[in-house]
């Protein structure tokens, strides 16, 4: 199996994270995952959702969308209702991101992450959300009171898996790949090498469990080296507060 | 661990499904499981969407709604969007069973699963898949020619698991246990034992690989069981046609 | 003229009311006219309109609404905004009911009628404000307090009559019917034999004042029938509290 | 009982009916009831609604609408969605002036009928239709070859009457005597005598059968009345025409 | 050139303005000029936008309409969503009001003014802001307070200027001059002649500075011409008032 | 008067273009104006909105919108329904690209430009405008046939002035500039100097004809300078194609 620029089926590509690449929101990461680009910021308002008024708890939310010209064809502006794929997306990334934050340790205010792919060439939703852990965490260090609980808790990334129609086992699809592969998987992890969530579909070609352990492992490998280049974009007094309580 | 009546972890609530529950439709079933209760349709237009036209190809979508009063809290309709729960479990009815029909074998039709839940107690995006397929077979006969393919190729039930907040494996989870589970983890399979999807989710509770893999242990005993039950509410002649060529 | 099954130009469909059909909402129940099956079911929420806040007074309101596959021809979800022809059942339902209300006698809640067409045979919005009466009887019973003010003041039926293309007057015509009828009327009468509302509409043919008594005449013995049977559904207990004052 | 201007219970208000009161529709009429004003249009495009593509017969179909500041208290403009009520009064314009149209003469076209009510006292749907009777004759003129169907078969005029709070029956409600009349009926006559529509609502205050005949009584003769306005309005020319068959 | 009636290129049309066109609203005028003809109301209500609750300041807001009549070929209703020219229309209409009224001086309050345009032969826009200013002194006199600021501190009024094929400069363009002219301008100005607005678009044809330049002198012209009929139509004791502090 | 970074009155901010900044459109382009950064991308599609169909021409169309990250408050997407502010962005970008198009000369293709603001400092629109022109051009080359006509005629550029409270002209305004000006405009010009569109608005502050003139004389300044750096970003071949006919 030959992939681009001789890439092993067991490797990532090129990744790197930029932060602070815009001027106004607390928290701005820009990931790059190969030719696929994603900004990712996150700002914080004093308000939280009725459901939460009183509790003294906050909120996480998450909003996902693509430049029309991400793409190699241009894709439709969603601005009448979101397609289904956009909404599921959106509440993936609040859920990964939601798991490593402790809402009580916000207060009331409500935490955004936007996620803007500006480029396309696939692995969107995955670099949504390692892209977002770093502008939450620049976001959180402005509420941040020295002495008490820095509210996000563990570090978390996502990486994509499939196999491709030769029954091989692939990690981190780009574009071509996951085009014809013939079964897809999201994996969620946190920084203590956890699940958060495993999502494979197989419509084209159900898969067996060997073949679907075989992809967990390769997906264990990516999210470790995902985690590195996280805490190498986020500097060692950042890496320090993540988790620490008090 | 004690469950609603003395049920054991690794077993499924008292299922039924009831053939022919509409008189109009050319497919419907009643699936009951426990106190949720779905009535599934499968109907056939002699149309397909614009992409599909001049294929020779045919298609077939889900659409997943809840009666209000379905619920212990009535639920509003959802009449100007979908909420994104409702398009996520439409999405995943109709991958589900589309990955067991041969879209060749209907030529230029689509088919409609409607899967509309009459009361609801936990597992009913898993129910309206199980009780589709049954209703997906009645239908498909009406345009089987003798000789032909028959377009249904194998069976597929879906079934959920879950852990609960003691780290127990749990099958077939009803509302009161879907609410207090910290992992919640929909497996859909097919009639010759393989995976169609699989979506684990554990929010409020990162899991372990060893837990992951119990969940699916349980959730492959569940499938068999549900496959058997399809098969009595087909009949033999039916259950005969799914999967033969020619 | 020859109806199915034999049946008399003034005579009723065999019509059956089943209460209690769904375990969570207070009041429901099942009327099956003919081949026409709808889910009616009654919910009470603590909270008002806003234009009726501070007041004292409560409220009902009705929704309507047809499985995709209740009707010969699959008929669409209304799921982006509601058909002229819906929104005309929803009010009429709407009023039906609360003329046999005492808002006040509610307090500040809103009860919701929920009208769900499983089967259509013709008469929808008839059967539903038929059986809606009982699942709303049932549900008021759980916050009446004996000694108050019972809040169904009366019994409410509807029923549809038409002339058929001989000029012949018909009761509580089926779909066929309906569809070859050159005027449709729907009456709505509570039970003390009063009025509540007349919608009679001849689009294709002109009707005299004659044919129109005709009709009414029909409407007045079937509505007669209709609340016999909604006396036996509900029982002696709850058909004595109907119009009591304290 | 005092009526307003000292009118008697079975008297219309002063009505009168201007015809090309715009300059570009081929049909335009104002009708004025009392202090409730409408500009009726009626216009006509070469084309049919889909369902009636090829068939050679055309289409008639009404819209209603009311100026902001029509009423009393401004009414917000329905932009998003159409009200229950607007729907309702557009279906029953259109069925109306349907009943009244051979709509194989008009050939595959549609008429458009617009109503906008620039001052409203009440009776506005009634009005809408007496006067949009005066612009369809008008605009079907214009289509219109000599020899051939003139495409208006008969008037068609429309009134309401109620029943005020002593159980009078009012001829022609004004806005004060609508809003404390305890039953509203509208009623759509053709000029031959006959009825096409009859819609009674007693929401308040269910109503005998007695009371119900002397409404009818009365709408009898205010249509009368109101069809001698249109005639006169149209002149002799076009009034020979309504009906003539070649 | 000829322009129709042949009115000379830096001269209005006839243009009229009526007070007081209907009876609910506060301030009415039906302005008229040449065949376009807009009935202009202004209504106060006694709240403001949550932006400006508790800052004693009052706000105004403006919509524009057409009847769908009022042009050559019937117009479509905007009912699910308006148009990028309406609200370009609607934008302009408030800016240029808001730009001679005292927010304070009304308190917190809401004019809305309703431009509804019963027939369109161009300029309907210019034509909606010179009328609505008398609309809206007039029902500003509701709410003052002799001894208080009158609320409007000065005239406004708009008029179109235009470049047609032959580079000469036309004021006041009807449609059919505003169909073939290469430039299209509306000024907005206010009764001290200064410039509140100007918009001047050469899509078809860039233009110079010189050109540029003579239009404006045009606009001049008219605005002059334009308050005048303002003043005779309010009376000179309105006309005292606006601009009057204390 | 003191600008940020010490700039003259007169003097643009600091202003780059770069090429070919997304991988996957026929044209892309990033314009950065001091702090604001627009992405600009025209893509080309081979059909033609209906009213273009079998006419030999093409169409060009704009679309505008907000990363929600890219502003000091978050923005939010405008998901449901276009703010009238978009609608006029977009439009004033499209008029302003396509009066420099020969809409004959690229066939019936849609050339759709997308304007997507990464960062806001004042002047997005402007920004938007003059980007767009380079990627218009970049995309064009990839449907010109050497010795055809070259589908832009002339370049564009635009630019915002406006007056301080001080009552001083100011070219290019930035964000907090933008926020106190009493006078705004917006000057769309030609690569010949002749004027396309001219947009002056002074709510808070009528200006005079003096003043208006002095904003047009910098206006005139800063889109010389601007062509010079589109033409830089496009190098000689392509500048020599702009406006070359055969």
């Amino acid at each position: 199996m030959d992939r681009a620029h001789g890439r092993r089926c067991d490797r990532l590509r090129h990744t790197s994270i930029t932060r602070h690449c815009q001027n106004y929101p607390p928290g701005s990461a820009l990931i790059e995952v190969g030719n696929t680009k994603v900004i990712c910021a996150a700002t914080i308002a004093d308000h939280v959702p009725s459901f939460l008024k009183g509790t003294g708890q906050g909120w996480l939310t998450a909003e996902y969308s693509m430049l029309p010209s991400a793409t190699r064809d241009r894709v439709s502006r969603e601005r009448n209702k979101l397609s289904g794929r956009t909404q599921e997306i959106q509440r993936l990334i609040g859920r990964a991101l939601r798991s490593v934050v402790d809402l009580n340790a916000i207060g009331e205010r409500t935490i955004t992450i936007d996620c803007d792919v500006i480029q396309a060439d696939g692995g969107t939703r995955c670099a949504a959300i390692t892209g977002a852990l770093v502008a939450l965490v620049e976001a959180c260090d402005t509420i941040y009171k020295v002495g008490g609980t820095f509210p996000v808790t563990d570090f978390v990334a996502a990486i994509s898996v499939g196999l491709n129609a030769d029954g091989e086992a692939l990690l981190d699809l780009n574009y071509d790949e996951d085009s014809t592969a013939v079964v897809d998987c999201n994996v969620v992890m946190s920084g203590r090498g956890q699940f958060i969530e495993i999502q494979s579909t197989g419509e084209g070609h159900p898969f067996s469990r060997r073949d679907f352990d075989k992809m967990i492992d390769f997906a264990e490998l990516g999210i470790d080296e995902l985690i590195s280049i996280q805490k190498d974009a986020l500097g060692s007094d950042l890496v320090w507060r993540v988790g620490r309580v008090g």
